[in-house]
């Protein structure tokens, strides 16, 4: 006769809630890399970040309970940095460098809280926004683009009988292991996870963590979220997101300041970070007039993260920029991370082997590819393009154009402006998938 | 943080034995009836059965640990029938009927035990023979071969990690729900339990079980495994084995009541049961010989389980047989149940369909199919064909024909002499897979 753990048990049939979100750690490391320059150097700037759902055939709110999407915001809300993930933050070494975070900056951490948000319903979709300080507003973005994942992972699994959920699971896991078999057999690769925001659940995302652990050894790198490279043991692995560029930009109050905006996030970035965190993302307004008008020091970073451009091509038009000044490619990264699947990773791996040092960024096509899987046909099921961007600064409209000009956000008249000053893409359109 | 139930944590690390067969009822249905009718006509009747490997590139002796096999062996004699167990097939009915099991027998039963083994190693190979009362020796068939099957999968499983073994049973149930999804396309499809003896182990037979009552609904008719039934409120499956025309054959004094045998068994088993029990299994010595010798009231009885013939041909003889005894074949039952998996129980079920009724006992396919799911290949996690067969009775030797010249066990100059008195074979020999 098996003894069940009663409290647990009993706790599975009443919880009131079950967090998506339990630890402001569960989040993306470079989060809080930037958050610590914009707390320094930007604390008055506001910014108001907003969901945007590029896969609109997903009504996302018809598919979620408004309350329970507000109770888990709620909650989240309510988590604070608790004292061993500040002694954590203190005392781990990131990217081989100890004390990356300032004694002030954790000081202040200790007492930081998500701010409001402001959700509403229009047509078939969230309007889900957060208004305030920069410093706070930025934080909103990876917990509020899991909450609403999971919730979506969750309202497909209600159907599910016992066994179906089983069966879910287990070809989840059969898929996953066989990606990790193919990945096994690129000696040298690098990798890590990069999955947190769009995954099917937070448990998922651990067992992914776990199986690329034990699945990949060495070649698995680390992981973006926090939490679980605390839990696990594991580097956190990131840099910075576009957010950076895409505010500076906003403040700036001529096209020539506009111009430098990209330049000038670097410049801080600096100030902060060296080594390995000195990688360069071209593509908030596009990677070609980013290497045309860029500085020369910027050669000198250890690498780039050629995030919308497609792989290859954007890779190479990077090795080319920097053998053009002077520098060997071999001697540098370049991290691939947009929707990233073992297709694309071996098809990238192979090409730039010997020429450059690459690692992979791998997100929602790790930790949420629950395609074909489900017994009952779902697409609640399957990840979309759902993003948290920043849209305004002080008031005034944020934009981005990537390499591909479907991914380009922001206010169509400010678009055409940002176009003039940086030039069209140099890339096609491309389907976004994830 | 996770709280682990403290007492279940420390007994999965501190354990002495982890037992395979922990209730004399974890054996198959038909066991029980033999049984009850053995005790009762053959009471005195010695009957000694032997493991038999027919798959001797598995040298399980070289596998397994001989201390471990006797420890299994060793608890599985100190187990007694419970008292609750004993109420239930008191109180249960089977088959649609009530007491069919008498008081005296039950009253028996409380004081049953496992009688003693007799093992030693030969040639790569386990000698393991029970010798003693057919009344106590029937009874380690099952547990005796369910013991060594899941022996050896934990042997294999040994050497696989954390993810491996959450992997190789993911694929494991990835595998057989697709099998389920096929079968689900049958429509009064009736499919049952009978892989006890040949199982991986008994918590997978257990989650295959469960699965198949969620994912087949009525089509899963039962399971052959008493303690499953029990536990998971399911028709316990099974009618009669080889063992008994065995050893009616072996006691016979004549070539005459040689002949006779078989069907003297079926005139003891109708004393004592009825209705759908009353089913044939006609191979023991070949079925051709024993449609062509058997007298007529045998075309009456329910049905037939052609267990060792061809599916489709051995199917069809019988009801060839059944026409011309004026028995219409529609109002009849086959039972299937040699090796069968879902491309042969697709193709019997649209042979026979609209002739006549079918059931499939689904066996090592169903509870032990893990070919070519391991991430490191490994051949003791293929099922074997090992059996544990009476080889003599009363000092006399026992003799299987069957319908495939590949499954004959017994005495050579037995068995020719079994040949000249029932005939050759009708059918050509074909492998055994499992």
């Amino acid at each position: 006769m098996s003894l069940p753990d009663i409290a647990t048990r009993v706790w599975n049939h009443t919880f009131k809630l079950d967090p998506i979100v339990r630890s402001l750690l569960d989040t993306d490391f470079y989060k809080l890399l930037m958050l610590q320059m914009i707390w320094r150097l930007h604390p008055d700037v506001d910014a108001t970040f907003s969901l945007i759902n590029r896969t609109l055939s997903a009504r996302i709110a018809e598919d979620l309970d408004e309350g329970e999407l507000r109770a888990q915001l709620d909650h989240a809300r309510t988590i604070r940095f608790s004292k061993r993930e500040l002694i954590w933050l203190a005392g781990n070494s990131f990217y081989g460098r100890t004390q990356i975070f300032s004694s002030d900056f954790l000081a202040w951490l200790k007492h930081f809280r998500l701010p409001d948000y402001d959700l509403r319903r229009v047509d078939g979709q969230f309007e889900l926004t957060f208004h305030g300080r920069w410093a706070e507003t930025t934080m909103w973005e990876v917990p509020a683009l899991a909450i609403i994942n999971e919730l979506r992972s969750r309202s497909a699994l209600q159907q599910f009988g016992r066994f179906e959920l089983d069966v879910l699971y287990a070809r989840a896991k059969s898929k996953l292991w066989d990606k990790v078999q193919r990945l096994k057999a690129l000696p040298g690769l690098k990798i890590s996870d990069f999955g947190t925001r769009r995954r099917h659940s937070f448990l998922w995302q651990r067992w992914c963590v776990e199986a690329l652990k034990e699945g990949l050894g060495q070649a698995f790198i680390g992981s973006s979220n926090v939490l679980i490279s605390m839990e696990a043991d594991l580097e956190a692995i990131g840099t910075n997101a576009h957010e950076l560029p895409m505010v500076y930009a906003a403040l700036a109050e001529t096209d020539e300041e506009l111009r430098q905006a990209p330049y000038r996030v670097l410049e801080d970035w600096q100030r902060y970070y060296g080594g390995n965190l000195l990688v360069v993302l071209p593509d908030a307004f596009g990677t070609a007039s980013f290497l045309r008008n860029s500085p020369s020091w910027v050669a000198r970073w250890k690498g780039f993260r050629p995030d919308s451009a497609p792989p290859i091509e954007g890779g190479e038009a990077i090795l080319q920029w920097w053998r053009e000044h002077g520098e060997e490619p071999r001697d540098k990264l370049l991290i691939f991370s947009d929707g990233m699947d073992v297709e694309t990773i071996e098809q990238t791996y192979r090409h730039f082997a010997g020429q450059v040092d690459m690692s992979f960024g791998w997100g929602t096509n790790l930790t949420n590819d629950f395609r074909g899987l489900a017994p009952i046909p779902d697409d609640r099921l399957d990840a979309i393009s759902l993003v948290c961007k920043v849209i305004s600064a002080n008031g005034r409209p944020a934009v981005k154009l990537s390499d591909n000009p479907v991914k380009a956000t922001g206010d169509p008249a400010e678009i055409a402006r940002y176009l003039r000053v940086f030039g069209a893409s140099s890339y096609e359109a491309r389907e976004v998938v994830v």
